[in-house]
């Protein structure tokens, strides 16, 4: 569940501009409506049809956790990565049964196990209705005023394709305004867990080994997708290819890119990276404190936090590379080169100067305002019980509003995905809460002080201690069943709670509801205005010839498998099961390096000089997980989870010498499924047998 | 040979100044009568007795070749590097015979082949001179006549030392001045090769993985040392410890580290960083080209050019990482920093103020000076033939003039040594020094036009390809027999002399000695004694609490097995053998990871969890290869053979975080031997069995 208060951290990060700078290389993360052919045709003498375009486009999800997947079969089975399923093995985890430690595979289909709160999409169609918003905007001359008109157009828009075609309907912005889409979906919410390995081999080499390659880990899972109790039929699925691909084999990403940030201006690189990111470091850094002593109070409380923690290793470090990304002169140098020449082609027209040449300060304008209040970041509570509370109090508000009207969220085609959400029967674990809690607090305390209206509303006097306890131990929204009977009671209910989380969201919510006004006034409309205005400028400059800024949606990249430069020598374009004996045995199987017992001990069934990880020029970012890797002929060779550490700038430049996206191949997931976990029902439904 | 041209460039890289900056870590060069016994002790807990420094001592060598290596039995079996035995190997192959491709092993003794030109020298004692050399020096003004004083002093000491002992004598420059000492060797000249694995095994990963880490190169090879037709009987040696080393443990590293500039002062750095380095990369690089053009031709050529395109691909890899640190930010502040504070503490003494802050200037002036000529350096022609006619021709013009007075090389003690070389038999071929000559000649011509003095007595009028061809087909210095007549007919043979290249460095000696005197006036007298007097200033601001800078005689070190930050991630202590075969199998087996057959094919013998290579914290540079890693029981536990891609900084300053010296491990050679050598006698011999 977003926050209200990461609400801005998305719209920042998702800020676009529309750039027509000739891209070089393997670069892109195009659209379906715009693939890159002129660059396939010219560097690797191939055309994607119209029919390969939709074939892999139907065969490819989207996983609300915030990753991609495959269809690999006629029946629904689906592919992604371990680290994606992950929380949901977990919250299928018990004391007894660790499904995230020991992996699962269920031989049969009445075996597969649930998902409680996972949803997927598959994008059935796109439709562009940039005209449509541009005509309601036209004559809209104020920026706040822009903004809620907007607003209200998309969500008519979604509500009434979603009431037509009973799909997910999601108006996506592109290109910062320069156009608008809108994605039908199909969507799927019963999942069932198919097979994954051990937490110890998806992730081998762990927090050291994320975000680098060479690299030796096996990180897949596999889900089947039901629908009324029956697996789905899916006549658009990758076909399995064992073999895999080979070194300088042209290779395709279909994926969800979640956010790159290569179109921001200057000033609003600046903001991020000295504002923004320092303080999102440190409050993960300050959380992972928090849930590491935690752990170590207790081998249960290590397994319930073992999710989030990994999260955010993961998150520190691919932002801490991007910090290091935007502290390089070399990089940053760049953007400011590209906007110096974008600025002196808008200057070289005196229609586009006087137009669009106002939008860069105006957008540093916003982002000083922003700045004034960069710590308010800090008034986050890290509690998903207390979140669920503000949420609760929101909906029950909202929902009686016009649905143009309503804060962002809950828009009528927005309700059912939060609705599964809210009233998720994933297990909440009451003492993390309140170390979680408590740990904010005094972050929160630290940063903004005693007299901050909100850190004073919460505190009410207490303790951070004291607060977090008294508030975690009286509150029983942690029972789905109460939160139903909340959100069914409407707003009386919601009044008359004693809960104390509802109490204090009651008193929280003016406030909450004044920042995000005074966001949207000061900083949020100005920018979107200016960044529209921006967006038509590159148009208009560079042509249509380029791709978007990532939008965590439907994306296509292509490149090959190829090695590339690394610590003085060459990084090789594939890695085999040697790799992964070898770098276990020269730590001395010891921390993040230790082998499942399963490896250990079965390494003379195992071929291993076949591949178990290889590297792709393709251009991906976060979202891209779970992603399959497509050879020419449509099939699956392998299986995104990472990228290597020079990609961690990819948010800002992709530079094709040295950014590689990692992927598990084909060749090792079937010689691990064949020879060390047996799963012979699982592979011949792979193989088609 | 070194040229006269190359001297400059030996004197400016062993400039030292003696450094009493506190050493952090493990860092340091230790001379063996100033040995880290503080550090030893607070550290590592470690006291190194006299007996055991004096029995690893004697116990290494030093290869004339350039590196080091130790005796590891009774009977004067010698193990050093593989890459350090090349060159003998390659003297010794034939168009039949490539024991560089193919390896070595004598099974028995008479079968052990005889070496060309191979020296070996052990440190019998060492004896501090500095009363005498600074006594002499005390009253003299003029820095000229200084370096001349100085030169004739020291050739006396080493010419008196000589008669009395019989031993190779050296007086040793430390701390630039600050101290000299008198080193005695014990000398040998017989060596044969025992043992050497296939050059693929040696330098597995070629090019590429040179100067980095993760490795898995067996470069190591076994000689014996004979005298009088007989092995010599070594009380000292190394025991063989077959299980070597683990992470974490102390280990020492004791050889000869060639040349650091640790000490140089930033007008040094700015002159070797901005004019020298980049003419020597040109030069370098230039001839790799021409090198590997006559590679192409033929493979016979391939294999004559063999070595030495593997010492400069060597060299330009380790000079352009030296080229890459000097041009970091970090890097250089550091020297700047260290450079302020030294001053700071020399201004606050008036009397300190006065003798010796005018040091840094005079160093600078000298630097300026120097430069005005930095393309003097293209003077070189590249030529083995040509090298020896110049040495010819001045050695029978130097033997003739009182020891003192002779130019360097060519005094008294180190005749032996020149004569060596002088006359050695190893094969030189007509058809690489006429490419090679003529592409120096083509460089030189675009560095100095046509009109520079040494290029228009060289070229004659003749194009570069013409004035090679002529001269190295009209010369007859390619037979040892005939040098050696020449020389022994002195003045008259060489003056009557006809062959053309003897003409040549006639015509040229005169231009080359006036080059010689002006660097000696201009330059190196001027920073000789002002870095004397910087050398005093640093051993009264700090005190001899430090080593001085290296200058390729014996040095103990010491530090631990440890892996470190690499690549985003860790990289381990020690690799595998596991790793070998990944690396390979991940290429596909081509190029520079190609495996030998007799890894390929006895894969299944090997326990491919036995150590391969490790890396230690040890502070080392090039000179080091060869040299043993000792444990603290003084057992042989590995072989130093490389250090990693942040080494390369180490010529400026030693990073403990990150510099790491390259060794293959103990368990590894022995494993190697034993399965795939199936080299019995040799490791009973090393066993002591």
């Amino acid at each position: 569940m977003k926050s209200l208060f990461c609400f801005r951290t998305v719209v920042l990060a998702s800020l676009l501009l529309a750039s027509g700078v000739a891209t070089h290389a393997d670069e892109g993360m195009w659209t379906f409506d715009n693939p890159p052919v002129k660059q396939l045709e010219s560097r690797y003498h191939f055309t994607p049809t119209q029919e390969w375009l939709d074939h892999v486009r139907l065969s490819c999800v989207r996983l609300n956790d915030g990753g991609s997947g495959s269809f690999v079969s006629p029946d629904g089975l689906l592919l992604t990565n371990h680290h994606v399923a992950r929380g949901q093995l977990q919250k299928n985890s018990t004391k007894e049964h660790d499904y995230v430690r020991d992996g699962f595979y269920a031989a049969t289909r009445d075996q597969e196990m649930k998902s409680p709160d996972l949803e997927v999409d598959v994008l059935e169609s796109m439709e562009n209705v940039t005209a449509q918003v541009q005509a309601a905007l036209k004559d809209v001359k104020d920026p706040q005023q822009e903004l809620t008109v907007r607003r209200a157009l998309i969500a008519k828009i979604e509500r009434e394709s979603l009431e037509k075609t009973g799909l997910r309907s999601d108006v996506v912005t592109l290109y910062q305004g320069g156009e608008y889409w809108l994605y039908r979906y199909k969507k799927y919410t019963d999942l069932r867990i198919v097979f994954a390995p051990e937490q110890q081999i998806a992730f081998f080499g762990g927090d050291p080994d994320n975000f680098t390659y060479p690299r030796y880990d096996l990180d897949m899972a596999f889900f089947r997708v039901y629908e009324n109790g029956k697996p789905i039929h899916t006549p658009n699925y990758l076909k399995w290819n064992p073999n895999g691909a080979v070194d300088q084999d042209l290779v395709f990403v279909v994926g969800n890119p979640g956010s790159t940030q290569r179109l921001d201006t200057v000033a609003q690189l600046l903001n991020w990276r000295d504002d923004m990111l320092p303080n999102i470091l440190t409050w993960l850094r300050h959380r992972r404190e928090v849930l590491k002593a935690y752990s170590a109070q207790d081998p249960e409380q290590a397994r319930q936090a073992g999710s989030l923690i990994f999260g955010l290793e993961n998150s520190i470090k691919a932002l801490d590379g991007e910090y290091k990304a935007l502290n390089q002169p070399s990089i940053f140098d760049k953007k400011e080169a590209e906007e110096a020449e974008f600025r002196k082609l808008v200057a070289a027209n005196p229609e586009w100067e006087q137009k669009y040449a106002p939008a860069w300060d105006q957008i540093a304008a916003a982002e000083r305002e922003a700045a004034t209040r960069k710590n308010y970041f800090f008034h986050r509570l890290d509690s998903t019980l207390e979140q669920l509370a503000v949420t609760i109090v929101q909906y029950v508000a909202e929902v009686k509003k016009p649905d143009g009207e309503r804060l962002p969220g809950y828009h009528e085609a927005q309700l059912d995905s939060l609705r599964l959400r809210l009233f998720s029967p994933a297990p909440i674990y009451p003492a993390m809460e309140k170390a979680q809690m408590e740990g904010a607090l005094e972050l929160g305390l630290a940063k903004l002080g005693k007299d901050d209206e909100i850190i004073k509303t919460v505190l009410d006097g207490r303790t951070p201690h004291e607060a977090a306890e008294q508030l975690i131990d009286g509150t029983k929204l942690a029972d789905p069943a109460v939160r139903k009977k909340l959100v069914e009671g409407g707003e009386q209910a919601v009044a008359e709670s004693t809960d104390p989380l509802i109490v204090l969201a009651r008193k929280l919510d003016p406030t909450l509801r004044a920042y995000q006004k005074w966001n949207e006034d000061h900083v949020e409309s100005v920018i979107d205005r200016a960044g529209e205005a921006l967006g038509k400028a590159r148009f208009l400059a560079y042509g249509k010839s380029s791709y978007p800024d990532a939008t965590f949606t439907l994306r296509l990249s292509y490149g090959k498998v190829d090695g590339y430069p690394m610590n003085g020598t060459i990084a090789p374009p594939k890695t085999t099961f040697f790799g992964l004996y070898d770098r276990a045995a020269s730590f001395d199987y010891k921390g993040p390096f230790v082998l499942p017992a399963r490896y250990a001990d079965g390494r003379s069934k195992l071929d291993l000089s076949t591949p178990l990880d290889f590297v792709t020029t393709n251009d991906i970012i976060g979202g891209n997980s779970g992603s399959p890797v497509i050879d020419r002929k449509g099939e699956l060779v392998g299986l995104i989870f990472d990228g290597n550490i020079e990609s961690l700038a990819g948010s800002y430049v992709y530079d094709g010498a040295t950014n590689r996206a990692v992927a598990v191949h084909s060749a090792g997931m079937t010689e691990a499924l064949r020879k060390l976990y047996n799963a012979g029902s699982l592979l011949r439904e792979l193989l088609g047998q």
